[in-house]
C-alpha cells in the first residue's frame, strides 16, 4: 500500500519560512530552467464563470530534483462574501522515479506565497543595484508584505513606501511592516511620489489597467511586476517595457501570453516573437545582468511550475528531517 | 480551517462498485457534455522519459454537478521491475462554488478503472444491438475484466472470448471471469476467430500497432476501442473507421489527437476536420444511434474529465451517506 505524508498549513509554516534558504531554493530552480532539460507543460486552466472561479494547475519536472509537484490553485473571487479567502489550494508531490504520491501539501496557498515572494527576491538580487535602499510597493495584500520582506533579505533596504487604491489598507500594511521588518515604512497616497527616488519598485496588484506609468520611472530603478498571471491582468504601462534597458521574463513563453509583455505585444510595441532573456539565463550566467547603474531593469513574473517543484521538495525534505506530518496509507 | 474528507482505495472499493449506478452516473456525464456548457480544458501532460514516466491531469466542470474533480494519473512503465504497479494516481474533489478542496480520493487509479469500464457499458448500451449475446475482448488486464463485467450489466451476454498476446494470461482471465460472471468465457488464441460471430468487440490493449483488422468485421457488430489514450497508441486498423457505418467519439477534439481516429486522419483515410457525433449527442437524442441491425458501429474512447467529475462526486456523496472516510483540517 502506497504511503504518503500529509502536511498541513500549520506544519508548512513551521518548516518552510520565507528565508534565505527558500530564496536559494527558488534561485536554483530558475537556474535549472535555463540549464537543464526541464519539462514544464503549459498551465492547465479551468474557468467557472458562474461563481467567478478559476483553477490553475501547474507542474514541472526538473532533472536532478527527486520529486515533482502538481499544484492546484483555485481563485474564487466571490469567496470573501462568504467569509472565505479568494485564493487557496494545495500541492501533490510525486516521486519522479515511480510516479507514486509522496506527500500531500495542504498549504492553502501558503507555499505559493513563499515561492512567489522568493522569486521577487531572486529578481532583485540579480537585477537591482547592489546598493538599493528604497523600495516602493504597489498593493497592500499578502504579496505586498512578503515581497518587501523577501527584498530585505537580498538588498540593504532602509525605507519603503506602500501605495494601494485603498489608503487605509496601505496604512495598516505599512504600520505592520515597519514593526515586523524594523525599517521605515510609510503609506503613500500618490503612486508617482511613491516611485520617485525609489531603487526598487514592486507591483503586487490584481490590476487590469496599468497602475505604474512609464514617465514616472527614473534611471537606475528596478521594477518587478508580479501581479499578472492571467491574460486580462495588467499592472504596468506597456511603454515601461520599451523604456526599460533590460526586460527579463520568468518564462518567456508565459509572459508572452499572461504577463506584462503580453500587453506590450497587443499594443504593437513589441514583436510577438521578440526574444528576451529569462531570469534563469541571468542566474546561470548565460545572459547579462544590469548593464549599468543608470539602467532601468524590469522583471516580469507570472509564476512557474519549477518554483512549485522546488518549494514542495524543500518542504518534503524538511518534514522528513523534523519528523513532522501524518503518514497515510492507501 | 478548511475541512476535507480523505478516502482510501479500500473505502472507495466499498462505496463505488462497478454497478448500474456507476454506469448511469457516467452516462449522465456524457449527456451533460452534449447539452450543457461543460468546461473541459485540454489534458495537462508531463513526460519523464528518464524513468519511462508520464502524468496526465484531467478536469472538467459540469454545470449542475456540485463539485469537480482534478485527476492525477501517473503511468511509470518501469515500475513493475520495482514490484510496483505501472499506473496509480488520485483525485482531488473541489467545491464548484468556493474552490475549496472537499475530498482527497486516494484511489490508486481504482475510480478511473470504474469510470472507464462504465463508459464502455454506456457505449454498448447506445450502440450495440439490444440482443447482443457474444462478446470478444482483446487484452487480459484489469480493463479486459471490468469492460466485460460492465457489458453484462447492459446487454444479455452469455458467451465471451478473451484474446491476448499472452495466451496464459488470457486463459487465467477467462477462467476468473467465467467464475465471477457466471457466463461462458474462454481464451481464444486466434484474434480473427475471437471476432467471428461476436456481437460486441472490446479492445483494451496498450497496442501501438493495430490488433483488430477491418476485414474480420461482420455486419451487426459493435466495436468499442478503449485502449488508446496517447498519440502512439493504436489498437484498430484505421480502415475500421471507414468501414464502420457509425463512428462515435467520447470527445471528438480528443479522439482526433489521441484516439483511433487520429491514426485514420494520419493515414489520410479521414479528413482532419471531419465531423463525427459524440457519445453524449447520442445519449441526449441529438444524434442517431445504430442505423440498422446490420450496421457496424464503433466507439472510440480516450477518457474524459467529465467521467472523473461524475465518479468523484458519486464517491463523495456515498461517503457522506455511509459516514466513511477520515476528516482532515488544514
Amino acid at each position: 500500500m502506497p504511503r504518503m505524508t500529509i502536511l498541513t498549513e500549520a506544519d508548512l509554516r513551521k518548516i518552510v519560512p520565507l528565508d534565505r534558504d527558500a530564496i536559494a531554493c527558488v534561485e536554483s530552480a530558475f537556474a535549472a530552467l535555463s540549464t537543464k532539460a526541464v519539462a514544464m507543460p503549459p498551465i492547465l486552466r479551468l474557468d467557472i464563470p458562474e461563481y467567478r472561479g478559476e483553477v490553475d494547475v501547474k507542474t514541472a519536472y526538473v532533472p536532478g530534483i527527486e520529486g515533482f509537484a502538481i499544484k492546484i490553485s483555485p481563485g474564487f473571487f466571490d469567496n470573501p462574501k462568504l467569509g472565505l479567502p479568494s485564493v487557496n489550494g494545495m500541492m501533490v508531490l510525486l516521486s519522479s522515479r515511480t510516479g507514486l504520491v509522496e506527500a500531500l501539501l495542504l498549504d492553502n496557498g501558503y507555499l505559493t506565497d513563499v515561492r512567489t515572494a522568493a522569486a521577487g527576491a531572486v529578481a532583485a538580487k540579480h537585477l537591482a543595484r547592489p546598493d538599493a535602499a528604497v523600495a516602493a510597493v504597489f498593493g497592500a495584500g499578502v504579496q505586498a508584505r512578503l515581497q518587501l520582506e523577501a527584498l530585505t533579505l537580498v538588498r540593504p533596504i532602509r525605507e519603503a513606501r506602500i501605495w494601494a487604491r485603498d489608503t487605509d489598507k496601505a496604512r495598516k500594511t505599512a504600520a505592520d511592516l515597519q514593526a515586523r521588518l524594523d525599517i521605515g515604512v510609510k503609506a503613500e497616497s500618490d503612486p508617482a511620489s511613491a516611485v520617485h527616488d525609489a531603487d526598487v519598485i514592486i507591483t503586487t496588484t490584481p490590476a487590469s489597467e496599468p497602475v505604474l506609468r512609464a514617465e514616472w520611472l527614473e534611471p537606475g530603478q528596478h521594477v518587478t511586476a508580479m501581479g499578472s498571471d492571467a491574460e486580462h491582468k495588467n499592472e504596468i504601462d506597456p511603454a515601461v517595457i520599451t523604456r526599460a534597458d533590460l526586460y527579463v521574463a520568468d518564462r518567456l513563453s508565459q509572459t508572452r501570453l499572461l504577463g506584462e509583455l503580453h500587453h506590450a505585444i497587443e499594443k504593437g510595441l513589441v514583436a510577438a516573437d521578440a526574444h528576451f532573456d529569462e531570469l534563469g539565463d541571468i542566474i546561470s550566467g548565460k545572459a547579462v545582468r544590469r548593464p549599468s547603474p543608470q539602467a532601468i531593469t524590469l522583471a516580469d513574473l507570472t509564476g512557474t511550475g519549477v518554483q512549485d517543484t522546488a518549494i514542495a521538495t524543500l518542504a518534503r525534505d524538511r518534514a522528513k528531517c523534523a519528523q513532522i506530518g501524518t503518514v497515510f496509507e492507501s
